[in-house]
């Protein structure tokens, strides 16, 4: 008789971010966050404090990794800023990069920063009950603009992979979210910015998952 | 210049069970649910009262059907109950039925039933903060077994489908979930189910969702 993968519940903990029966879980200190924010005095500068404390971290459920399976999971992330810059997840495009997402808020403000590969930018308010829907072929990163724990649930297909290189070769995403000074956020141009070739772009469009069966 | 589908937020609200930014809705009245309980008579006698009244509603945003998208939306459901049976859902198994879905309590207290094509019975309780996940080729049904609505958000692959024609194949699901007469519920058996037969079985195990590109 085939077996089949068991149903689960897996509650989440929104005073630790924490989800129930995870498969995994992993941790982002702020020494592995080096190279993202504009202002890398202001990174250095932090370290003595902030070196070894954990900026995010995520709890996911991932039943298998073959196309048109689910995988998901929460992310918690403290409030915090380099310079004026808000704290931020490394950021990714997925390795299928018609591969979409859907990010759903829970505690805390937070902002979907999203980038096509055409350098388009967008910004998505994820706030609590909000869905973010991210669809296929947009970079995006989480940004904390709050003062508590940002906690989102997120749900992707399971043969999406995750690129994070593709943010380091352009020197960083279009658009930085920084402090307005008034209590609030804007987003600012991010000078080292370089758009992608015709090439990289067209590699991207190519995304060609494998349909696996079992 | 190639256009790439929108990034959108949806809120989601608690009190009426509504998704701002739809892309559809739909509604199931009393009278749309005929047949699904076991005390058909007690369904009868509810008609006068209840026959428009609607039981469920949906917000969904479905951007495409295409493989590798998501579909995602919330469900809400009154309470009731028909004879000694919580209110339920059509329920369905995926027409790709090697396809998953999470359902994330959000409101009330509910369970995901779940049968497998062989006939086993799985019961996962849905309440508020804890995310259901529902393998590949698992039947499921929500049920409300609580005294307020039932809300939920649901996330599934956009090539799934929907096939609402199995559970009526088999006389119902196995299982039906009543009340237990001490403000709880309990599973009994429906004397009415029967096995599915190595053929309809093996067709389901033959999903082979078709890759798109766009």
């Amino acid at each position: 008789m085939t077996t089949y993968f068991e149903p689960v519940g897996c509650a989440i903990d929104l005073a630790t971010g924490a989800m129930s029966n995870p498969t995994g879980q992993y941790k982002k200190h702020f020494r592995d966050l080096d190279g993202l924010y504009g202002d890398a005095a202001a990174f250095e500068a932090m370290r003595a404090e902030w070196n070894d404390r954990v900026v995010y971290d995520v709890s996911e459920f991932r039943p298998r990794e073959t196309a048109g399976d689910l995988i998901f999971g929460v992310t918690r992330m403290s409030p915090g800023k380099v310079g004026d810059e808000f704290f931020v997840t490394r950021g990714h495009i997925h390795r299928n990069a018609d591969r979409p997402e859907i990010y759903y808020g829970q505690k805390g403000r937070g902002l979907m920063l999203l980038e096509s590969p055409a350098g388009e930018v967008r910004v998505v308010p994820v706030e609590p009950m909000t869905v973010c829907y991210v669809p296929p072929f947009w970079i995006h990163r989480s940004v904390n603009v709050g003062s508590e724990d940002l906690v989102m649930l997120f749900c992707y297909p399971a043969d999406s992979g995750q690129d994070y290189e593709i943010i380091a070769c352009s020197g960083g995403m279009r658009a930085r979210i920084v402090d307005d000074g008034a209590g609030g956020w804007k987003e600012v141009e991010n000078p080292d910015w370089r758009p992608r070739d015709a090439a990289t772009i067209a590699a991207l469009h190519q995304a060609k998952p494998v349909e696996v069966s079992i």
